[in-house]
Parts: C-alpha cells; sequence; structure tokens
C-alpha cells in the first residue's frame, strides 16, 4: 500500500472539518435535551432535594466518568507500549474518540429511539457513545501502527454506523443482554479489526519490525492504561444495568473475574516462557481479559464463585492466544493483529457471549425472584423461557460475527484505497511520520546530550 | 532579574511554615464546620438513609475528586512539556495548590458570607477553593521555569485574594452567572499571569533556550494532563452548579463542546504546519479550550448543537493564537507565556464570557420554565430582564480583565524584587536549581550508562 | 540468602494456580450476594427509585474506585521510583493486590460476622478487602528490590489472615474506632514489613547499591503514585465512616491535615538540605503523612484546624525520619526499609493513633449532640466514658504493634527459606531477574540508538 504522500496537511483538516460540520448540523436539526437535562422539562414540578437526586445524573454519572477515563487514558495509554508511536496512541486514540462519542450518539439514537423525530441525550447516551467508542478504539487496536489518522476517521463513520445496527439488532431485535458488551463491543470491535488488518495485510511489514516493540518506559506508560482499565472495569460492566441491585451485583461480579484473571495471567506468562520471565504483553493485555468475559453475564446471578471461574479461564486463553495464536494468525491467516485484540478482546469476547448463555439459561424465578424483571425481563413477562433468552444469546454472537466479519471486510477494502496517506511499510510504528517529534536532533534527554557532546568533542580531539 | 542565591534552604521553609501557621491560627478562630459536616447539627434530626443521602457530599464528592484530579494530575502534569522542568512543574504545582487551597478557603469564606462571624466549610467550600487554586495554576503556566517557588507562594497570596474580591463583585454584586469560571477562573488567572510574566520580562532569556522545549518522553507525560482535564472538564464546570438538571446539563454541554474542540484543534494543527504534521503543543492545550469557552454558558440552555459551536471555534482560535499570536506577543509586547495560556484561557475565556453573554441574553420563560430559578434567579424573580443579565455578563467580563491587569501589575513589580531566589538567565526552565536531580552523573537510563562506559573505553582503547 | 535459582517458571505458576484454585473453592461453599446485590432480595420490595438509591452502591461506590485507584496507581506507581524496578514495582504490586483482596474477603468475612456460615459481600467488602491489601502493600515496600514474587504472596497469605484477627480484636473486642485505618492499616503494614525486612537482612545489599535509586523519568512516575494517593486520601478515610456527616467530614478533615502537611514537607525539605534544594523521595512520601496520621481521628470532631496541626506535624516528623532515621534504622538495627514506610507509614500511623485516642478522650455530648451514635457507638449507649474510649484506642495500638512485630518476626523467617526465588544481593532493584525486559540490546531510545551507531562508525573509521 503506497500513497502519494503522507502529509496530513489538507486531507485531515477536511476530514475533520467536514465531519464536525456535518455533526453540528445534524445535532441541531435533530438532537434535545432530554427530560432529566432540559431546565423547562425537570423542573416542571416543584421537586425536592430528594427528588432532585433522582435526575439520573446522580446514579451514573460516577460511572460515566469511569468509562471516559478508560475511553481516553486506558485505551489511549496502553497502545503506548510501542517504542516511537506514544503521540499516536494516545493522540490518534484522542482524535477517533472524540470524533465517535458524537457520531454515535447519533447513530444509536437513530436507531434506538426517537422522541417525536429527536434524539434525547443526557448521561446515559453519553455512556453509550463511549461504549460505541470503545469498540472503534479495539478495531484501532488491530491495525495500530499501519494507518493514518485520515483512514482511521473514515473506519470510525463505518463502524460506529454498522455497531449502531449490530447493537440494534440484538437488543432491540433479539432481545439478548448485553450490558458490558462482551458482544456488541469487545466481539464486534476485535473481529471488525482483525478483518480490517487482514485486507489491509503488508508482506513488508518486517521492514519496520525494529519499531514494533516497546521500551523501557513505553511499557511503564502502557502501564497505566491497564491498571486504569483494569480498576473501572467494574464501572464498564455495570455503567448502563439497572439502578440498585444491578449495578452492585454487576460492578462486584466484574471485581472478582479480574482478580481472579489477573493471577491466572501471571501464573501463565511465567510458564510459557523459557526463562521463568513475566512478560509484559501478557500483563497489559491478558490480566484484562477477565472483564470482557463477564461483560454479558455480569449482571445476571453469575455468583462470585462463578465470576472467578471465568475470569481464570479468560486471563489462561489469552495468554495462550498471545504466546501461541497470534504468531499462527499472522503467519497463516495475515492477520497482523497490532496490540493482539484477539486475545483480548475477540476470544474473551466469544467467551462471555457463551458464558452469558449458559447464565441465561439457568436462570430461574428461586434464584432471581422479582429481580428477573430487570435482568430477564422477556423472561419475566413470559414471553420468553430462559432456554430461548439463551438461544436468542447465541443468535446474537453468531449476528454479531457476521456483522463484524462482512463490515471489516467491506471497510477494509474501502481502506485500502491509496488516498488516506496510510505510512509506507518502512515507516510504520513511527510517529515522526505525522507529528512534529522533539529532540530529534539532540536526543530526548538533555544528560545524554551532554554527554554525547563530550565525546563528540574527545572523538574530534 | 539576578538573585544572590537560588537557595531555598531558609527561604522556603520560613515562608512556608509563616505561612501555615498563621493559616492554622486563622482557621482556628473563623473557621467551623457546616450543618452538612458537623455530628451535632446533622443529627441534630433523625434521618432515614434516605435523608442521610441528602447531605451535600453525595451529590458534589464525585464532581469535586474530578476538580481536585484536574488541579493536581492535569495541571500539574500538563505542565511536564519541559524537558527538564518536570519536577518542579508537578512538584511547585502541588505546592502552590496545597497552599492555595488553604487560603482560598478564608477569603471566599470571608467574602461569601460568614455566619456569625465564622466561616462554614464543607464540600462546596472544597470546590471553591480549587477553582480559585485553579486559577493560581493557571498564571503559574505563564511565568512557569522563570520564577522560584517561594515567588509562585507571594504571588498565590496576592491571586487569591484578588480573585476572591473579583468574584465577588462578579457573583454577589453584579449577579453574574460563571459557574465554570471562564471569567473568574479563565479570563483572570491568564491575563493576571500574563502582565506578571510582562513585568518580570527577561531579555536574555534565549540564554536557557534549549531547555524551553519538549523532548519525547516529557510531551507523553504531559498528555496524562490534557487528557485528564479534558475527561473531567464536565464536572469541572458542573461541580457547583445547581442539584438536578443543571449539573446534568452542564456536563452535557461541556462534553460535546470539547469533543467538537477536538476535532477543531486536529485540523487545525495540520493545516498550520508546512509538512502537514500534528503539533504536540496543540493537542495538549487547544483541545481544552471547549472546557473553557462554555465554562459561562455550560449550565445555560446552550443546546449541544449550540456547545459543539462554541467547542468548534474555541479550538480553532487557540490554534492558531499557538502558531500566530504567542510569537507576537513575546516579540512585541515583550510577553513570555511559556505554556501558551493566552491561547487556552485567555481568548477561550474571553470567548466563553460572550457566549454566556449572549445566551443570557436570549433566555425565555419558554425554554427555561420554572428552570429559570435556578440559572437565572434575577430573571426568574424579576429584577433583571434577559437583556439586563447580558449586561451585567459583560461588566463582569470588563471588571475581571480589569482586576486581573492591574493585579498582575502591582504583583509583578512585587515579585521583581531580588530576594526571593528566582533563577537566572541561564537557569531558566531547569530543575536542578530546585531539586536534588538523580542520575546526574550516570546518565538517567543504566543501558545507556553501560554502553556509554563501553564506548567510553574503546576511547580510551 | 542464596536462593538456587530465580526462575519463575515453575514457582510462580504453581503458587497462583493452587491458589487461586483454593480461592475458587472456598467462595463457592462459603460466599454469597448481600441483600444489596441478591437480585431476589433486594427486589423482594417493590421499591421506588429513590428507594433503589438506598442501595449502599451509591453511596460508596464512587469511595470504593478512589480506593481502588490509591491501592493499584497510588501504591504501585508510588514504587516505581527506583530506576529499573519499575515493571516489578506496577507488576507485582499488581499482582499481590489482585491475591490479597480475594484472600482478605474470605478472611475479614470469617472474622467480622458470617450469615448462617455464609459470608455477605458488596461493595463495603470491597473496600475493606482493599484496605487489607493496602496493608500488604505497604509491607511490600519495606522489602522492595530483594524479594520473589512468589515471597510476596506467601507473605501476603499470612499477613492478610493476621491483619483480620487484629482488626477484629481492635473493632469488634476492643471496641475501638479506626475507620481510615492509622493502626489496623498503617502501623500494622509498616511495623510487619520493618520486621520482615530486619529478619531478610541482607549484609552485602550494597553489591545493588547503583539501582537503589532513582532516574529523572522514574521519578515523575513515582509522582503519578503520590498524587493520586494525595487526592484520594479524603475517600480512603471516609470510604467506611457512618452515611451522613461522618463522610463528609472525615473527608474534609483529612484534605485539611494533606494540604498542611505538604507546606511542612516542602519546608523540611528544603531545610535539611546543605544546598537547600528539595529532595524528591520526601516530597513523595512525606506529603502523604497527613493522610496516615488523621486515619483514627479523621471521623472525629477533629476539626480542621485541628486537622491542619496534626498534618504538619506528621510532615515534619515524616521527612525528619527519612533524613536522620532511616540511616540510622539501617546501620544500627539492619533494616533496611527500601521506601522509608518507617517514615510514611509508621511513624504517622502511631502519631494517628495516639491522635485518635486523644481526640476520643476529648468527645462529650455538648460536640457531638446525636452524632455521638455513630462516631462512638459505646460512648453514646453508655458502656464507656469518653476516657475508657481513649483507653481503649491506645490498647488498640499496643495490640497492632504486637501483632505487627511477631507477625513480622515469624513470617520473616518463613521468607528466609531459600526457596522461593529471591534475587541474589547483585541483583536486587532489577527488573530482569523477572521479567523480560525490553530493549537490552539497542537502548531504550532509538534515537540515541541511532546516535550511537553513528559514533560507533566514526570510532571504527
Amino acid at each position: 500500500m503506497t500513497d502519494y504522500s503522507t502529509s496530513m496537511r489538507l486531507k485531515l483538516p477536511v476530514v475533520c472539518i467536514v465531519l464536525e460540520v456535518i455533526l453540528i448540523i445534524l445535532f441541531g436539526l435533530v438532537v434535545e435535551y432530554n427530560d432529566d437535562t432540559d431546565a423547562k422539562k425537570w423542573d416542571k414540578y416543584n421537586r425536592t432535594t430528594t427528588q432532585n437526586l433522582e435526575n439520573e445524573f446522580y446514579a451514573r454519572y460516577p460511572s460515566f466518568q469511569d468509562v471516559h477515563v478508560m475511553i481516553f487514558i486506558g485505551f489511549g495509554f496502553l497502545m503506548t507500549f510501542l517504542q516511537r508511536y506514544g503521540f499516536s496512541s494516545v493522540g490518534f486514540n484522542f482524535l477517533i474518540a472524540a470524533f465517535s462519542l458524537q457520531w454515535a450518539t447519533l447513530m444509536q439514537g437513530f436507531l434506538h429511539g426517537l422522541h417525536h423525530g429527536k434524539i434525547h441525550v443526557g448521561v446515559e447516551s453519553m455512556i453509550n457513545a463511549d461504549f460505541c467508542t470503545g469498540s472503534v478504539l479495539i478495531s484501532f487496536g488491530a491495525v495500530l501502527g499501519k494507518t493514518s489518522p485520515v483512514q482511521m476517521l473514515i473506519m470510525a463513520i463505518f463502524e460506529v454506523a454498522l455497531f449502531a445496527v449490530n447493537e440494534y439488532i440484538l437488543l432491540s431485535l433479539l432481545n439478548a443482554r448485553d450490558a458490558g458488551g462482551s458482544m456488541t463491543i469487545h466481539t464486534f470491535g476485535a473481529y471488525f479489526g482483525l478483518m480490517v488488518t487482514r485486507v489491509l495485510y503488508r508482506p513488508n511489514l518486517d521492514k519496520s519490525k525494529h519499531r514494533n516493540s516497546s521500551v523501557y518506559h513505553s511499557d511503564l506508560f502502557a502501564m497505566i492504561g491497564t491498571i486504569y482499565l483494569w480498576m473501572f472495569w467494574p464501572s464498564f460492566n455495570s455503567a448502563i444495568t439497572a439502578i440498585g441491585d444491578d449495578q452492585h451485583r454487576t460492578a462486584l461480579n466484574t471485581y472478582y473475574s479480574l482478580a481472579a484473571c489477573t493471577l491466572a495471567t501471571y501464573a501463565f506468562s511465567a510458564l510459557v516462557n523459557h526463562e521463568g520471565k513475566l512478560d509484559m504483553v501478557h500483563i497489559q493485555n491478558a490480566a484484562l481479559a477477565g472483564g470482557v468475559a463477564v461483560g454479558t453475564a455480569g449482571e445476571m446471578m453469575l455468583t462470585p464463585f462463578g465470576s472467578m471461574i471465568v475470569g481464570f479461564l479468560a486471563g489462561t486463553i489469552s495468554v495462550l492466544g498471545y504466546k501461541y495464536l497470534t504468531p499462527v494468525l499472522e503467519s497463516k491467516l495475515k492477520i497482523q493483529d497490532t496490540c493482539g485484540v484477539h486475545n483480548l478482546h475477540g476470544m474473551p469476547g466469544v467467551m462471555g457471549a457463551i458464558v452469558g448463555s449458559i447464565t441465561a439459561a439457568a436462570a430461574s424465578a428461586s434464584v432471581y425472584g422479582n429481580g428477573m424483571k430487570e435482568v430477564f425481563p422477556e423472561v419475566f413477562n413470559k414471553n420468553f423461557t430462559a432456554s430461548t433468552q439463551a438461544v436468542m444469546q447465541i443468535a446474537s454472537l453468531a449476528v454479531t460475527l457476521g456483522m463484524a466479519l462482512i463490515g471489516g471486510l467491506i471497510v477494509g477494502f474501502i481502506l485500502k484505497l491509496p488516498i488516506y496517506g496510510a505510512p509506507p511499510d518502512t515507516l510504520c510504528f513511527e510517529d515522526s511520520v505525522y507529528w512534529e517529534v522533539p529532540g530529534e536532533e539532540e536526543g530526548h534527554d538533555e544528560l545524554t546530550t551532554v554527554k554525547s557532546a563530550d565525546e563528540s568533542e574527545k572523538l574530534r580531539g
């Protein structure tokens, strides 16, 4: 894939400005405050303090902010592990996310219920938009280092739209449950991205191989991303579950799943290494698989016991995937998965869908009582048996995989056009293609520079 | 500006201890728990759980913590972009903020309402103190690298006091609205700091020019600051708005403004660069201008549409300011603005004030309903028309600019006295003036050291 | 202490897997959702929104997340100050914490009240488990750089159990108050760790001395930890206090204590340095002592005035401890305290216990009113006088010191067995013993590498 120029001088401004202007116009036409954010509607009633505290803001905004941190710090810094791609990792993550959350608000609004032709926004739409954005960022992880920011914005346009359609099919047509997005976010984002990277396959990527690895400090920056994702995953999975025990239980289950996952990750990371040394790639990624794998079942009565089993298995398959599967995917299937999203989001996402289906199949009134109303409303309303719910969950996984793979295939070919300023094979994983990188001449450390200067003098002397 | 000594051995301890002792004495004399933090007063009633949850802590503490992160991590790390000033950026930010929040509690308490001669404290005073602190840190950004910590503490003493007076004039005398502080915090802090740095003008600052730039890792550290400021700005602007739809709407408006601002920032950053490369200075700063620019109007019925327009324009003028205005300010007006606070806080702050005034002028009962009570109480109570409110908003901007410029002028001259241990022109932007800096001898990386050692041997051999 | 091998190939997987399997089995046998997380129990009542918002999740989850950040980011990054131990600091912190929080849930559950033989879990157990984990991480700080991850997991097994017993004695038998854990967490963790490191004394540790210090960037990473701990300490101390004024007051007191502590830290750090330069070790650690020192009294009517005095003194003794006491402890008592936990957690913890006792002694109905019920229930119920409460507080300190020292002694000898793969004296404070460390060959900075390559050529030429 050779482009005429990697300069973003015109491409990026044109794309950003056109997209933002379209967004602003569409927001002007169809977006309204919802009842909880509109001064007139909310204050129609003379509310007491307690009633004001029932504003959805108070139950959901702390969760939103945790999710927001995961999207911008978590995903952004997780990808800074590359030695010379930190600006792009954090910076393009920032750009793509800022665009996607606006576009997702519109697409999800269109599909999940207009109010007299208007989209109503509030903290719940903010969380949902961030969720959709997360999916795009997962796909970004698969192609990291090999694409231009313009390419990523084009990808986001299509992926957000497809995400919203898939989400609509799952949640509104199939009546599946997926509060933490094992299917809608992780499985979709991973397989979409894997297909895109397959289509964008670069046979000569080894020309940039020396840059496709970490250095000491870049791995520490990446750990900032990892730890934030790990800590706030309970908030992610519980952010849009029902108010009351549901949010509480989802956070709890996710917390236990992640803790068990972490021990599995350390165990298998040491085990698969010949010298028994731990590998930062595993710790940074596989320790998070437990959050992905309870994305569907987290709100259900999975129990801490069940959550820990799921987390332990997720960490295990994720490490094994990094060790044994990723090299095969690259050599045999020509899938160059920079961040290994197949191991962190793909397989654990599928596992999460299956765990969700099994847990749904086991749902009974004796366990859920009236709580069935929030967790499985179709079962509560006798529209579904627990088995039907389970089937719908598995059907949702199949739909998601299909949408992701076909969507990724088409979008991959769109992104293959040589017009987006993608980097040449020799300059992948390199910030200086798209960024003014400081200190090129002097070294990034004054002290080193000083010393080098001395040495140079000695050399000359 | 030459000082006799930059040693902080006596200066800093004396200033810190004297200030803290005075603070402690004043707190002992005049500060009391408010009704929500006092055991006796709160528990006077036999409260139910719901009533206990009405304690202001629950509505405001999450916002407070987000603001707190912005002050200490956000501002602190944003300023670590300089290659050799990371300790001072985070460390002096920490010191100045820890002092300012205590002092602000007193000054704001004196001016915004004593209760029988006592200042009442609780989560709202904590947020307000952090807000005032933010203003001081903005000014710190203007003089970054050129001042001693003692100088900054002296500046904080005066700036906090003036901030409180200005805030009092705006909110209590003029009845202006400014929940997110476009005027009180950003405009005031920026122009105060710009005037201080003007008075402290160093004609020979280019002696430290090689240190007044970033290196690769310092830019990544700075992005931690940027992203946290960006994510939590919705909490900042909504932290002290009324409970209910007001907080919710303010957060939402800010979120959209920032998202649009980010796209504008990337667009114009690429556009103004000859090679079409993105500039970290723009991304780190201009992407935040959208939060500043809806600081006043964020709580109003600005709509997402309006917020996005404001954010887009703010990002645009901020990038253009960095590119075209900052060099002119330095060469023509002798304003050495290290962090470019004029572009991030100055112009967007003024813009925010104007947007606030326009939005106030457009306020009508048909849009706000009873919600007018919280957003524009004077209009609701028929003391003001919407136009009067708009005039008061603009008058507030004028007062703020006047207070900031005159205050900055006077304080600048006070800070010019050669007694505070400011660094010489040759040692600006340099941590080792005030800090024990590690690894001076060995280089900051063991590996590099090892290699260098080898090389030295080769050289000798 | 020489081990046969530092390879973790079998040791670590066996220990992690065995421990996690045992945890999963025990969780399966004895752990249940509590009333606030169980679908059936919570939804037994037909709750309104307001009643759903009474779910403990809403009052405590934001605090929990702040505590969680302190445990994983705060402690983890605080310890990255060492130049070549960043992976281990963050990574082992992560592993130990993920194990400890599961194990603590069981131990605390067994001791603090079974429900028909079952442990009930929810957000409060999550906070308590994180608290116990904090204690283990404090001990980790004492032995940092000198132990293997297996050793740390073994230490955690015992320390968590002892922590739970000590906590039970203090809170349930002696009816002491210690919401922020000055005694249970800080004093216990510090003296336990100090005794362990005493037993593990390495006479030849100076062989690794060149690595037992910071470099420029590692100190900046450590500041991330420091600032997060500092900001969220108000949430830590208030996380499990009673809902209402108690949480509010505790956060407020802690906030003021920390602010005052910070000024004392800067003052004394400059004062004790011959050149009047600030020392990052002091800033990173001593500025936090104010949070430790109000861990017990923070929920009491300490007043902002009292909090600031306590914070100021805590910062002072902490800096003086780093400067004058730590070297003596090492040379005379053979206590090699890597992070100086004695200065940050030990002395301030003891001080916090004493402050708590004095504040308890001063408790009176005229100050607390009915609020006495939550702060000192035994005094409110006339079981104790205020003096008795004060005595119980001091007795608690004595018990804690005894438990910590004896426990640390025994566990130290267990950890001395040469079977855990501890590093040799020559490879302490070195990541590459346990981690695949990148860039060993090429230097961690591409730019440097490029330059070095050029230089090498010149050398050859």
